[in-house]
């Protein structure tokens, strides 16, 4: 494990270098210059030579770099080593998708709960998982180990549900209600917003037309 | 419409603006000082107060922000007082999940067909819309005002029809897939790529736990 500090703008770009990596092993490739990566991931081959140089990933000349080297450095940094248990909350579609995604499964994400409010819901299987009540969500959590709690479920719902996870010692929290968590400090929170995505592609649509327009009329 | 020309940085924060604004006309609230809003949101008053800034929301001293003006004006940078249509690639658990969320068009984002390559899928409804197949996809987009499509499908096939869609002219490409669409620059892109937000959560949690042991060493 690198103990050197890793700035935070350098870790933003890490899960997307992963990416590419992992591609680049999966056909075989275990060699690649920044040059080449560059092109692939359209940046700039000296950010990536400065990115990688973080954590000793320094590219040989005439070799370049070792993808499975800087696969699992970059791994180890992301804490991808570890296995997480991670329980879904609320299993609608949204649930459904995340416990049938089998790209979580093999970085070492390990699906190990899933529940619903919904007695229609509950006692069905997804992905080899029968769906459990809310209501024994806490004895769950207390005689299991629980990484990570992925939350799908409505707004209202998932502030209360959090915080008392959190009180249960749950660490993490991967929140796609549209609502801010505002969970004790200890804890850790990564927000996936729909909307609010959706919003920002909105502006970028809106911004082209708009310059477009400012063009034809010229 | 706003024409002078907004930081990315502040555009970034528009969109969670909006939703507390949104959410303060839900409940009937239409004043609001920037303490408020600050304490509500967890960033600074004065930050609230250089933002709203940008596009003349000038607070009133002992009135505060009017906030379905805020609301309003917030609305229009984002691009939100257009009706954008919105195609669906890929009827899974996400496409479902996407086609189901009431949030989209309240904000004027209308579904306007989805699509599936499974023809077990094909025919069947969702949120009232029939599933249609993927092989009438060039066609529809021919025939109907398509803004934004949504690719829920696997990222073998996301670059492929998004280049085609790209070649009949959508413009705007919400992407889900799991790899970078490489399209021409007149189309914008905008990525939510779970796996790399599930390694940013997996980031924060091993920093946090490596930390805590090394606190406890100490």
């Amino acid at each position: 494990m690198v103990d050197k500090k890793i700035s935070s703008a350098v870790v933003k770009r890490l899960p997307r270098y992963y990416r590419y990596l992992s591609e680049l092993l999966e056909k075989g490739i275990d060699r690649i210059s920044s040059q080449e990566l560059s092109r692939k991931m359209n940046v700039t081959a000296s950010q990536i030579r400065q990115d990688f140089n973080n954590f000793g990933g320094f590219g040989q000349q005439g070799y370049g770099y070792h993808v499975s080297f800087l696969h699992d450095e970059i791994g180890k940094i992301l804490g991808l080593e570890h296995n997480y248990n991670v329980i879904i909350i609320g299993a609608g579609n949204l649930g459904q998708a995340l416990a049938n995604y089998g790209g979580f499964s093999a970085r070492g994400f390990r699906i190990s709960g899933i529940f619903d409010t919904d007695p229609d819901v509950v006692g069905k299987r997804i992905h080899d998982i029968e769906v459990m009540s809310v209501h024994v969500l806490e004895d769950f959590v207390k005689t299991n180990e629980v990484d990570i709690a992925a939350l799908t479920l409505p707004k209202d719902q998932a502030s209360r549900i959090a915080c008392r996870l959190a009180e249960l010692s749950v660490e993490a929290f991967w929140n796609f209600a549209p609502t801010d968590l505002n969970l004790p400090s200890n804890t850790v929170v990564e927000n996936v917003h729909l909307e609010e995505s959706l919003m920002r592609l909105s502006y970028k649509l809106s911004e082209k037309q708009s310059t477009r327009e400012k063009e034809e009329k010229g």
